[in-house]
């Protein structure tokens, strides 16, 4: 590992919080005969695509809530849950603002924290990321987001944003993240890279490949394991 | 008092922490022969004209830091320090970053925490005000700025940017601030108000008139006279 960093951006769903199984739990307490994982799956399957329309410029700047609401849209009639009301609709949609963090989380952020300063680089919008960090009790220093960049990752804009905000060059930011592929345009832009195992990111019955790939600075299997190896 | 708030929007300089005290502090430690009482007053008299000129348009979108600096830049020949080196300057330019909070702030928002979502809402730029939480312990759920809303204080796109950042309507906002000017524009904009106390936020050799004005929801001597008022 280069000098190590001042700061960790983290990547959020699936890598701090566990969206699969805390929106498969909701669904199913709602609506006992729908396939909860399956509708956890097809909701967040939505997800590049809908940012997809945003980075082509066919849809205008849209926050992951509004998204998150036009897929909820699309797949209710897929569940026969078409008529669910306006209310129960906007009530359901905030369930991304309720995820539960990984078992090692709140731990691991806490060692981090004393050592670093940590916050978010997610393409959650702020006010989610925020109810979502006040319920679960993320410490973070500071939440940054696609929303503050106007850009939805994997632009640069928003991995050399974080190193603007804090007024540092790339190489002393770490992303930390579940998927190779955001680590990956994080590296191109400079940043040093940690990799976090979540085998278990689209449930216990698709498990995930969660090994390592060249390249990484760090490949961890949770949250006390890089903070263990950050020294932290 | 209305229905009460979900969110508390506090300014920073001044209302949270003591710029005066604090800027006098580190330019008497560096160089004694200097009236640090002066020289901070000077700094922060440059504020106003300077965010002034980004407002105008005569100066484009510049980040409270480099406001910072071009005042800095002005002032040093007048303190006699017109021979401070380029690093020193970075240094001492810094020096924001590192201010400290009125004696009630940690213990005030402690408690207003556990009740309400709070966040800054300062005209610093999130790089500063993250390295001036972390320093303090200030614990602020979300980090707003000028920067997230690329608007200065007391344009409308940054009271009403905090409502919309929590998908709230601005009467469930309440802006808390030091400075009555501040509060008047955030009333304008339909969010409540509660002022605070700082006589001496210029020193105590310059005694700030506190007396309530009209309009403000709350009138309070400092963070756990809010917190009191407020139930928390």
């Amino acid at each position: 590992m280069p000098q190590p960093p001042a700061v960790l951006a983290f990547d959020t769903f699936g890598t701090v919080v566990d969206w699969h199984g805390s929106i498969a739990r909701e669904i199913r307490a709602l609506h006992p005969q729908v396939d909860g994982a399956a509708f956890a799956r097809a909701w967040r399957a939505g997800y590049q695509p809908a940012m997809e329309r945003v980075r082509s410029g066919a849809l205008g700047w849209t926050l992951i809530d509004d998204l998150h609401r036009l897929i909820l849209d699309e797949i209710l009639p897929r569940f026969g849950l078409q008529a669910m009301p306006e209310d129960a609709r906007r009530q359901l949609n905030k369930a991304w603002h309720r995820l539960d963090p990984w078992p090692d989380v709140l731990n691991g952020l806490a060692r981090l924290k004393r050592h670093y300063t940590i916050c978010t680089l997610s393409n959650g919008n702020i006010g989610l990321l925020t109810n979502m960090a006040k319920r679960a009790g993320l410490p973070w220093d500071c939440i940054l987001s696609a929303e503050v960049f106007r850009a939805y990752k994997p632009d640069p804009a928003t991995y050399l944003g974080v190193a603007r905000v804090f007024d540092l060059p790339p190489g002393e930011v770490m992303l930390v993240a579940a998927h190779h592929s955001d680590l990956a345009a994080a590296r191109a832009c400079g940043l040093q890279t940690a990799y976090i195992e979540r085998p278990l990111e689209f449930g216990a019955d698709q498990p995930k490949d969660v090994s390592p790939q060249p390249g990484n600075d760090l490949h961890c299997r949770d949250f006390n394991d890089l903070a263990a190896r950050l020294g932290a």
